[in-house]
């Protein structure tokens, strides 16, 4: 592992796509919107919308990791639906965590998949990010691994299904994969736009999670919502998505404690936060603390959520008093510090060193697009606080 | 003009277009979103996104009414940046208050537009969805002028602009067009999901805009917010847009009563309430006021936010107590009476005879799909109190 990880392409993408919703800074009084995934969230939501999923093509590529699709249910639900309708599919289930580049090549190399016209990705961020780049690889066949990294023109891809069994990725509501290039120690969102056709939720899908990964992926959906208000390409649309994603997000605080047992409907509130929080940032992106986040996953193998979890008071102790003190009211927290006893309280908080938290900050260092839409001057001091550095 | 005006299709459409939005009755706890339209919200939006438009194709067919496109400055903002990239571009301005279906045949045989490659409209309700449908029939050259009211099965269309000069249509954000047959006698829905590609809103538009204008449109995205909420097919997505967008709306209620002056600002709040108000209808759609409405128009030729602005208070009072609470304490207004003072200081409502009023009823009653989406018993007895018959 490197010492020092650099996001790659977060700053080019920002100059490469000028039609792009990320990372943009706000002028004055612009507003805007895109979100084109056509989102259905309900329970039984695959068998209800088979109809809408076998339309899009004769044979699906299923891709998911090693074990949840296959533990929530969720792929049988689908695998069902392709049969009744008399469809072919593939199944290729080696997604590991932060997916990498190779992954994805190796995915599209397999016999299997030549004649996949469709993709449907079912987990948590992990499997969802990688289904969109295979869906954008099958759909340019003599593309090379480095496409996925250099700068993309063009976001034409296979028609695309995702399906979260997780409450925090929002993959499944924004144009965003982040991918892994392993060798050299790089993580960070690949340069296209890359919305799935059908983003079908299932609070169902919840029951059969660990707690523990209920409570990583909900601090993630936290982070998202927060990153996306506190942000200078934040503007009324982002701020209605967040103030009424943080307000149903806060209506799982006890049952993320432990002090309520799931229904239902809980899994099902849960998801609508975390779809809200995808929406969010798929109209502002996130900031720092993602930025900051990707490095101790990498470098401490910390899950995503705990990682990002991790910057949050820190980000939110440098945001402008009216605007933090905003988001903790909606989220329902007195102060940065009640948030992070709260988030050490449900997610299991390891140590980082010193020196690992110092890689994440050459990490941000190197990528000023996540830095300029922080809503403060991001320096090097500044961003010594935020994480935590002496 | 028939005794008795038949809203066309409406009832159709909800059975031949089962993944349409629109006028489907929510399941319990099912959610869904889906808009889109890539939408910029801001001032000189036509020029900041000149790439964007003409990238779109070769030669624009510009679809407007006589008057407002070129009064409001929006057509030769247009036509500049199709110059200044060497564009050609064909205008099509005779659009109609309530377009007829001939009007779009009567655009679509033109020889000029023969090599038009993309649609703008550009003005109020009128051109928005005259242009919509001309962009789907422009995409199918064999296609009759019976095609735009018989079932809708293929909602193909040449790319498409809108870019509203009004504050209420909301169209540039829904896939609905509202078109007229005039001998029948027929207003309503066409079978289509039709949504724009790019939606520009700039609030320097409305500065030109005649005061009594602005009053009737903001009237008519009022109604869309209260139609899209008191709804069987509103969720939380819908509920989240409506709380927004009437929390912006009343903010212009001074400006509406002539007791404050405009300034940029304000425009832009009028065009964001609308913008909400749009992109409300586009998850839930329009109810019995709307329903009414057609038929006050055709008839009687009052304005449609005036015709829809009429029912609006009738409605509320048969809604369940706590949904009416709700939106009137977001809007601002005491009871539903004080909702209707309001409409009539801010529009000049004309006196409607109860035959009239009585054309309005059976347009309705022979159209279930408005009804069945009421969030209480649309029977006639019931209806003729929102119709305001004795
Ligand atoms: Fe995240
Ligand atoms: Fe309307």
């Amino acid at each position: 592992m490197q010492k020092s990880i650099v996001i790659y392409r977060v700053c080019r993408f920002t100059q490469a796509r000028e039609d792009s919703r990320f990372f943009i800074s706000q002028e004055e009084n612009a507003m805007k919107f895109y979100m084109p995934a056509r989102l259905y969230e309900e329970s039984d939501v695959v068998a209800k919308h088979a109809k809408e999923i076998t339309a899009l093509g004769k044979k699906a590529l299923i891709v998911t990791g090693a074990h949840s699709a296959k533990k929530t249910g969720a792929q049988a639900d689908l695998t069902e639906i392709l049969s009744d309708a008399g469809m072919d599919y593939e199944i290729f289930d080696q997604v590991e965590e932060n997916p990498s580049t190779r992954t994805i090549m190796q995915a599209c190399r397999s016999a299997d998949v030549a004649d996949c016209d469709f993709v449907v990705g079912i987990g948590g961020g992990s499997p969802l990010d990688a289904a969109k780049a295979i869906a954008l690889m099958l759909a340019h066949p003599n593309w090379k691994e480095e496409k996925l990294y250099q700068n993309g023109q063009d976001n034409s891809h296979l028609p695309l299904v995702c399906i979260p069994t997780t409450c925090g990725t929002g993959s499944e509501l924004t144009g965003v994969s982040v991918l892994t290039r392993r060798e050299q120690g790089l993580k960070g969102s690949i340069p296209y736009v890359l919305f799935p056709d059908l983003a079908l939720v299932d609070g169902k899908y919840l029951a059969k999670a660990p707690k523990r990964l209920i409570a990583n992926t909900a601090t993630d959906a936290l982070a998202h919502l927060i990153e996306a208000y506190a942000n200078t390409g934040a503007d009324d649309y982002t701020r209605m998505l967040v103030d009424r994603g943080l307000e149903v997000w806060a209506e799982s605080k006890n049952f993320l404690l432990g002090l309520e047992e799931a229904d239902d409907a809980r899994y099902s509130r849960l998801m609508l936060a975390s779809s809200l929080a995808g929406m969010s940032i798929a109209q502002a992106g996130t900031t720092v603390p993602h930025g900051l986040s990707y490095n101790l996953t990498l470098e401490a193998q910390i899950p995503h959520g705990i990682a990002v979890g991790y910057f949050q008071a820190g980000y939110l102790r440098e945001c402008p008093a009216q605007m933090r003190d905003h988001l903790l009211e909606k989220a329902g927290f007195a102060s940065p510090g009640d948030l992070d006893a709260f988030f050490r309280q449900i997610c299991q908080v390891p140590q980082v060193s010193q020196e690992v938290l110092a890689h994440c900050l050459t990490a941000v260092m190197n990528t000023p697009a996540k830095r300029e839409i922080c809503p403060f001057d991001a320096n090097e001091q500044v961003l010594r606080r935020i994480a935590g550095l002496k």
